[in-house]
């Protein structure tokens, strides 16, 4: 495909008029061609209105019609794959096998919610039929189902340019539902987002859909997300990225005269205790996992372990030399943006400076420096538990290669700095059966903040399935109720209607007596 | 049982230090016995910190325990029906039947609760079983199911004192979901909600849970409730009552260092389209029946229909005669509070001026004047629907026996003004089957404005059931995803929370494989 740098505003392209901008290779900062446009308000105007058009038709489409269509996307990924990770290394530095395997996940998560709306289930179908004797006045019939929300606004995400953008959950799971999409692309991954809207517009052609179930816009800055969040014929916005974007949409969208709902993945810590059974099966390979994991994509991944809770004992400093070994080894990462980068840079040195005024915390150890703009060092912290009690934001979550050791007094201590947390995506316990068994409180604690527990494992690696919750409290997201990963994401996007006395030819199939459809329903709150 | 005038702060009453105030007797206006103190902010400080204290334990109740809990209050509602109904009268005006009625419903609700509790399946339990032989990595054990959110904020509501107030349903979903709740009592009943409070309290204690697991405070202001909803220790808010109160408190929600879930149930016009088949079975009949719903409990419900579509013909002529003459023979309704009738009179006379200035629209008649102070006159306006998309602002929901009808050329207009409404509860088409297959572009742009579509019926009257909608797009309530009336409304006060390789006797046992529940669920997105 040639590039245009240009927006997809349903069937049409934008234009020229808009502000130019260009994505810069991470490896060296330089500029690549081609030149993107900034969208038009016009343009936005345009590509709003004809959403809100498509709607119409859209939302009454069949399950069997948005899996075709969802499957159609899911091809068009594949049968791309070269030229998707091609760019996407390009314009990310991200490493090609990971990008590949990047365009698989983001197929499959489409294909998991064709499967979904095909089957038709997952509406919660609720049939409570009339009792024309009951006393003192009969019950009508009453039938409800989820159906869309409308319009949805999707922003891409700088760190997985395929899986969470263009056409990743947040857009799958929107067009799932029924809603159109309008995309306002990352500006620093534009070439990848515009090969995935070619695909994304290729498919609602070729299923002869209403091409305003599709429009992504460019923009360099924040104008054009700002405008849509607030344009009065959007109904619902997802996003994924940074605590102060996230929150600044989250605000938008309540000072709406309509407020609307507005999912924000947003900031994590990913808290790790470790207990005992954990460091007995050897400090060494524990500290090199957990390098793995809070270093994998250089350390910019929403479930990044940021916070690790470790008992003092003496397999506990063992653990602590051997991170601090593998951090110092470390050689420079490379990291997506120059801005994510200056913000690494601001927010480790800031955190160097903060400890620096205390005996109870240091930077332990720094990897090596590199010598490009988007270059980072690996960095290593710790403080002691009642440090950071008193300094709690120096936990807040620093995008990028460097995670917290924090050291307790006995793993009793862990119960006071669960307490203490605030809401995160995920929450690991390290260990072995009997320290899970003798830490039920701890358990019952960190459920209440984070949308993931997670035993002997990483938090890195985000299952798309249908039981995962990628969600949380806040900060991590907007509202804990939901979730951006697996087929639950879908429910962000629905809502529930109900029909009241309505003859059955005109209910919908999935509320019909005969069940056309043949899904799961629940009748008079029993499951059919 | 004595009424004290006292908060209830966990199993403690509250002080004589807030300060004082009283119910009046809508009938008279005059005020009732005996004097009520609102709570003190230590008071609330108290509540809320008891509130999250019970949470840990709460949480961790099973459904059977929970069931029982609401079982008990429903007891102690019927065997205080009498009382409870006696004490409501006295401060709602509203009839004793429907106050006995009302205990019977709110006895229900805690009952149906219970059952779907005490069934369990409403967890939405999904496992997604390891698959450790999957290329290139095995996949984790993944299991997720609903928590409790936290404590729950209630606010009571003036017009249902009993169903949506103390004990009502916003009530009995939060416990049920495992959610210690904090009430604001509505200050227009406040005897009545001492009453229930105290049944509530009772079963507290008879069930020998935490005493934090329940509290009410008074206020006869909004420095109470605007607190309780900035509280960092609470997670959520219930509200039913005015645009105006429910705005503020979900901005103020939103505004905090941490938003939380707000469900608010506000205001509502739900909207009537007559088409040819209703006129033709009698206009008489027609008109009487809408009179009865849009008058039903002085005009006071949620569902009253305020705005009702008519489109020219001679029947509608008669239709509208014979409304205009049930109106005019209309003896004088009492509204629930002094606020409630001065907003009622000041709005019916905004609207009565605003539709003076045009050809297009009249106050059409009005019913008897009364001479108390809570007392309000029926009133009924009409409007051409071209006048009325130039000034929608004359459909704004007046809280009172008041309608508007729009009069339309014919009935394709109604996709114009439905197209033009917007968010309501309810919508609803009168006709006959013919009617409404003719109209299915109608009802496709009603799905989109209201939570509950109602053919051949009247908007009044929500049941209780596992299908009902109580819901529906802003400003009839801060979030169409939820409903307050109906089994559903439990999933306002939950969120998942997913295991990732967990032990299996570590797991609730919701997502044991064994399944000792026996509930309904989702294994690898397949039902079980």
């Amino acid at each position: 495909m040639e590039l245009t740098g240009l927006s997809f505003i349903g069937s049409h392209r934008g234009s020229r008029d808009g502000s130019s901008f260009q994505a810069f290779a991470p490896q060296t900062g330089e500029p690549i061609q081609p030149v993107f446009r900034s969208a038009t308000s016009q343009e936005l105007e345009r590509a709003a209105r004809l959403a809100h058009e498509a709607f119409a038709s859209y939302a009454q489409t069949t399950g069997t019609t948005r899996a075709a269509f969802l499957r159609r996307i899911a091809e068009g990924f594949e049968s791309h794959r070269e030229e998707l990770a091609q760019r996407a290394h390009l314009e990310t530095a991200l490493p090609l096998p990971r990008l590949t395997g990047e365009v698989t996940r983001t197929a499959n998560q489409l294909r998991m919610f064709a499967a979904v709306v095909e089957e038709g289930s997952w509406v919660q179908a609720r049939i409570d039929p009339a009792l024309p004797d009951r006393q003192p006045l009969p019950r009508p019939d009453i039938r409800s189902m989820l159906r869309p929300l409308g319009p949805v606004v999707v922003f891409g995400a700088s760190n997985f340019p395929l899986a969470f953008s263009v056409g990743g959950g947040d857009t799958a799971s929107a067009l799932a539902a029924g809603c159109p999409v309008i995309v306002k692309a990352h500006p620093a991954h534009p070439g990848t987002s515009e090969l995935a809207a070619a695909i994304i517009s290729e498919a609602v052609i070729a299923r002869d859909l209403h091409p305003g179930v599709f429009s992504m816009l460019f923009d360099s800055g924040v104008a054009i997300g700002s405008a849509l969040v607030q344009h009065p014929l959007i109904r619902a916005v997802a996003f994924t990225g940074s605590l102060r974007g996230g929150r600044a949409l989250m605000d938008l969208a309540a000072a709406r005269p309509d407020p609307i709902p507005c999912f924000t993945e947003m900031s994590s810590g990913n808290p790790v205790f470790i207990l005992p059974g954990a460091l007995r099966k050897g400090p060494a390979a524990l500290a090199q996992s957990l390098f793995g994991s809070f270093t994998l994509g250089a350390g910019q991944f929403c479930t990044k372990p940021g916070i690790i809770f470790v008992a003092e004992a003496p397999q506990s400093l063992a653990f602590r030399d051997e991170l601090k070994s593998f951090v110092e080894q470390a050689h420079p990462f490379t990291l997506l943006t120059g801005g994510i980068a200056r913000e690494y840079h601001r927010a480790t040195g800031s955190r160097a400076n903060q400890v620096s005024l205390t005996a109870e915390a240091h930077l332990l150890s720094e990897g090596e420096n590199g010598t490009e703009p988007f270059h980072a060092q690996a960095k290593l912290f710790t403080i002691a538990l009642d440090e950071l009690l008193r300094q709690p934001d120096l936990a807040d979550e620093i995008f990028g290669p460097d995670t917290l050791i924090v050291r307790c007094g006995s793993t009793q201590d862990y119960l006071q700095a669960a307490r203490a947390l605030d809401g995160h995506l995920t929450a690991t316990i390290l260990g072995d059966e009997e320290d899970l068994a003798a830490n039920r409180e701890l358990i019952h604690i960190l459920e209440q903040k984070a949308g993931r527990l997670i035993f002997n494992g990483f938090p890195t690696g985000v299952e798309v399935t249908h039981a995962m919750v990628h969600g949380g409290p806040y900060p991590s997201t907007s509202d804990p109720r939901f979730t951006s990963v697996g087929s639950l994401a879908i429910y962000r996007f629905a809502r529930p209607v109900c029909f009241q006395n309505f003859p059955q030819p005109m209910l919908p199939p999935e509320l019909q007596d005969e069940n056309p459809l043949n899904i799961s329903r629940l009748r008079d709150g029993k499951r059919e």
